[in-house]
């Protein structure tokens, strides 16, 4: 049944099957992510959509001397195939298997380690330069999506590949939609493109780049060269990357592996960067997948019949979110929402439905975001920022400069806060309590379940400043449903009265933190229980109260310990002189990575256990010393 | 002499100077303008090269009801001087004056607070989005230069004006360079436009852009538009920015009052997004800046008639850094230097002299730069990337994934970090100890002085893994020469041995503890006095060491103190029980205004007498209360 994907058991088999049977492999790989996501879940849709590209690089190009750099990262599973690690889908994303994402630390074959939108250029074209610099002969690719094409650090590789000399080949995936439906003038641009020249520009894109070829008749050339400024005007489809100092080749049908095994062949030959149009079709060969690719971007498992998830969740966060902003939107005039290609990720497809003209998804340009956000403030509304936690860090110096330095009211809607699980390390919401923390002026609120996202979510709508709420990936807590004090700024929740201890406890770590006082109190402890609320500004006046008749502080959020919430309380201890010792449970120095939650809790030591076994030896240790005030 | 100067006290003044008087005035702006900056120094060069276009804007718009966004914003001095400021110039950039930036809190006429890049056009389509939503009418206008379109997030900004219906003008003010020489295609593509249109382009732009103008006939409007496409592919200047969806005006000689008033009165006609490309000369009116632009970008005082710095200061960070670079150029092929537009200002340009195809300056592109140098490591090159401590916050989300994550050998020479006087608040260096402090894997050093700046670039170039060593503006220390201890991974050096207190000093802190353990020693104290060199990892030995005999630990840091240096002393003191008392002096949770370093030292109570005293303070509680321990 998989006689081609058979014969594919190392780096470059591939080249070793004959052309015709190629197509035949492509439908088997295609075959093979639909069974094994069906069952693991992952990235499809982008995967579908890239089979014959894959291929096609890996007939043209030689791993792992040659480098391909995948953009983003999450449509390398073809790669990964290719590659010899098949027998490897089993454990997709889970602790010890292989990654969703290339990893060098994986594969030889794997150049870069992606994760995030629009670097493969930058990384591409550093190592062109050092190959150039070390007199090396290795090709480079790097292959990114018209999604990623609207990230702006793309833009400022391009501009700095055009005077390249050398070979670079940048593949331009066009599946007409990042994540969300793509959005702009670029994206205008590549669909003319595409419908105006319909494949055939491809001849002329050849013809004007002949002239870099190297060994060519320089009659020819010259001859070509004097009307070719304006022929190349009037026809050739991809003046735009011309204009920026690329080589334009394109577009080309990517579900065609002759015909791009041809294309790149002779792109590969260039002397220069050359930018190769490929069009593909996201989710293709898949049915569902096609009709909703958002929804197939990330898939939990799924049934193949149906396309239909296998297993039935509670409500997200994400969904919580979703709700609320729907609701607010149809009260409150003046709120808008803005992402960076997250509609569906976000939850706000509803809210860009209902209100369209409020709604603005800006492509992936995180930056753009905050900024456009700050305008739309100063200009009289309120925006809603959505974007993930670990993106947002790209618009580090925007939140800081544009929003927190003129103290503006823009709300972040901080999705995938904390650990995230199968995506591991690049996605991981872990600085957000630091990063944002350490602005002047920024808020910080983080929610305990359903109920609290979204009364924190109308709290921030009426606020005045700049203020963040994280939350975290997956399925919403709905315990403490009982406890739904009004939000009131800087205030904290006490869940549980108890003695010595209180675990000061923030957003998801609430219900870890209420597990380990229950494990704490069978074993006859009756501990504090806080939900935090505010991480910034925290409840200084209920720390100074229950310093009064506790001696131990225990910190829990799920964010690196550096720059942390933890370290506020412990700064604010020491200030004070508080009589506590503060103990942070958070995150050590350390990147984490893919597998589940529960997993990835454990290994920080944020699991119920582990936080009421480190309490327990505190409490013991200080009871053998005596109490030192 | 000032005739036409005098008659501007207040905005909208200028309307009522005759169109022919222009000219004149704009000499007596140039006049001033190099008379006022020769006393109290600050940004010339960008100034001088807008006095036209800032008349002409300030004619055809109506302030403060319309916004103009002048990005980066160091070019909006003329801006002040019609909106009533001029008399506030003697105290330019000193605490309390005016900033030399737009700032809200200062004119209502300031619209948006900028200091960074690249921000202005997505500051400026939130203002429009919020206005058309709002159905106001006011016009906003953003004044971008073209090196600040070599950032990516203009790129987002203009690719999100694409689709625009209502009226929004872009200037972009294509002076031929940024701070320094410009870089890349889309430099390149600008040359071409201003030498081969030679200014006749304009008619043609206008042309094109006919049918979007209001009341027009619509029969003349299709008649063209049948023609259109062929032909403005084949003659219009502004294809690349047709093609990204904007509406293209210009070139236009920007020195020419009457005409840039024509063209910016038919932008502010139509409906869509327009750019209007200006072409200017940085320096224009004054000989030596125009000469050497990039060394009047931001000036000292200096003699008008020789141009040369009034008064001569000691060798800089920066000039230290220059002579290492160049040193280990020399011996070392595998080193490589990036930066992002700031060769002149980082010192980097004697380096890209000597070793041009090793040195990459990529614009002021500050996340490619870090990605960038990702890929050189990856390829066998040490790449130093020398940015700016607040122009680095925009690479956070690079550094932390493409660098830390796969843990590569890139050494960051963070200049400017600290308190950076009278740039101010945008230009603050006090989060880099946080934001880089907070990524798994990064180590962090800081130099006393400037043999100490050598040692530690070197010792940086043959480590291996992210690195970064930040070091302050402006003069260089020169006391401690006697103390140079080899550099060792994690090794502080101890400048004095005291008793009871321990100050423990990050780079520029040294000489302002040795100061204050000075004062301390009349007083009778005797303290110890640690250069931490290393801020991550930090001497955890040492600590252990200085515990058992000192009972407080007094950090000191130009850094916020929300994750800095201090917060991880006293996490560190707190883990492993050490009986001290930790105080922090750090920066506190606000943005630190313009003035002189001595005078924003004073504010962040971090000069050597606030220090000295909050350690006498403490000292006096404790003998108060007894040890603790």
């Amino acid at each position: 049944m998989m006689q081609m994907l058979e014969k594919i058991k190392k780096p470059n088999d591939v080249k070793k099957i004959p052309e015709e049977r190629l197509p035949k492999l492509a439908e088997e790989i295609r075959g093979f992510l639909i069974k094994s996501l069906s069952r693991t879940g992952g990235h499809l849709a982008s995967n579908l959509g890239v089979v014959e590209l894959t291929i096609a690089l890996h007939r043209v190009y030689s791993l792992p001397d040659d480098k391909i750099i995948w953009d983003v990262g999450h449509q390398a599973y073809t790669h990964k195939i290719l590659t010899g690690r098949m027998g490897e889908f089993e454990r997709l994303r889970q602790a010890g298997g292989i990654s969703g994402f290339p990893r060098r630390d994986e594969s030889p074959c794997d150049s870069f380690d992606t994760g995030h939108s629009s670097t493969s250029i930058s990384a591409g074209l550093g190592y062109v330069r050092a190959r150039d610099l070390k007199k090396e002969s290795y090709r480079v690719v790097s292959v990114i999506g018209d999604g990623a094409l609207t990230g702006g650090m793309a833009f400022e590789a391009m501009n700095n590949a055009a005077d390249l000399k050398t070979n670079f080949v940048i593949v331009l995936n066009d599946n007409e939609m990042s994540i969300s439906r793509n959005v702009g003038g670029i994206s205008d641009y590549l669909a003319e493109v595409r419908t105006s020249s319909a494949y055939t520009g491809f001849k002329m894109g050849v013809t004007s780049a002949l002239e870099k070829l190297p060994g060519l008749g320089r009659g020819i050339v010259d001859t070509l060269r004097k009307t070719k400024s304006s022929i190349k005007q009037l026809v050739i489809p991809g003046m735009f990357f011309e204009n920026m100092g690329l080589t334009y080749l394109g577009p080309v049908n990517g579900h065609n592996i002759r015909q791009l095994i041809k294309v790149l062949s002779e792109a590969r030959r260039f002397e220069g960067a050359v930018l190769v149009h490929v069009v593909t079709e996201k989710g293709r060969g898949y049915e569902p997948a096609m009709r909703h690719p958002a929804r197939f971007h990330g898939t939990a498992p799924f049934e193949i019949e149906t396309g239909l998830p296998a297993k039935r969740e509670g409500p997200t966060y994400t969904d919580i979110f979703s709700t609320v902003m729907r609701k607010m939107g149809d009260r409150e005039p003046q709120v808008a929402a803005v992402t960076a290609s997250m509609a569906t990720g976000t939850g706000l497809k509803r809210f860009s439905n209902m209100f369209p003209e409020r709604f603005f998804d800006v492509g992936i340009a995180e930056q753009h975001a905050v900024t456009f956000a700050a305008g739309l403030a100063l200009g009289g509304l309120v925006p809603v920022v959505a974007i993930y936690s670990s993106f947002l860090q790209r618009a580090y110096d925007q939140i800081l400069e544009d929003i927190c330095l003129q103290n503006l009211h823009v709300v972040f809607a901080v999705d995938r806060a904390g650990l995230v699980g199968s995506d591991g390390k690049t996605h991981q919401g872990l600085f957000d309590l630091s990063y944002l923390g350490e602005m002047p002026g920024m808020t910080i609120l983080a929610p305990k379940n359903l109920w609290e996202l979204s009364d924190m979510m109308k709290f921030a709508v009426h606020f005045d400043g700049p203020i963040a709420v994280r939350y975290p990936r997956g399925e919403a807590v709905t315990e403490f449903k009982e406890a739904r004090q009004p939000v009131e700024l800087g205030k904290a929740e006490v869940l549980e009265r108890g003695s010595r201890t209180a675990l000061l406890a923030v957003g998801a770590m609430v219900p870890v933190a209420a597990r380990a006082a229950e494990i704490l109190k069978e074993q006859g402890m009756e501990v504090t229980l806080v939900n935090m609320r505010f991480v910034k500004p925290f409840d200084r006046e209920l720390l100074r109260e229950l310093a009064e008749d506790h001696e131990l502080f225990v910190t829990l959020e799920e964010n690196v310990e550096i720059g942390g919430f933890g370290q506020q309380v412990l700064a604010f201890v020491e200030r004070e002189e508080l009589p506590v010792t503060v103990c942070i449970a958070a995150v050590p120095d350390q990147f984490v990575g893919h597998g589940s939650v529960a997993w990835q809790r454990e290994q920080c030591g944020l699991d119920a256990e582990s936080v009421a076994d480190r309490i327990r030896k505190r409490l013991a240790e200080s009871a053998g010393r005596g109490r030192t005030e």
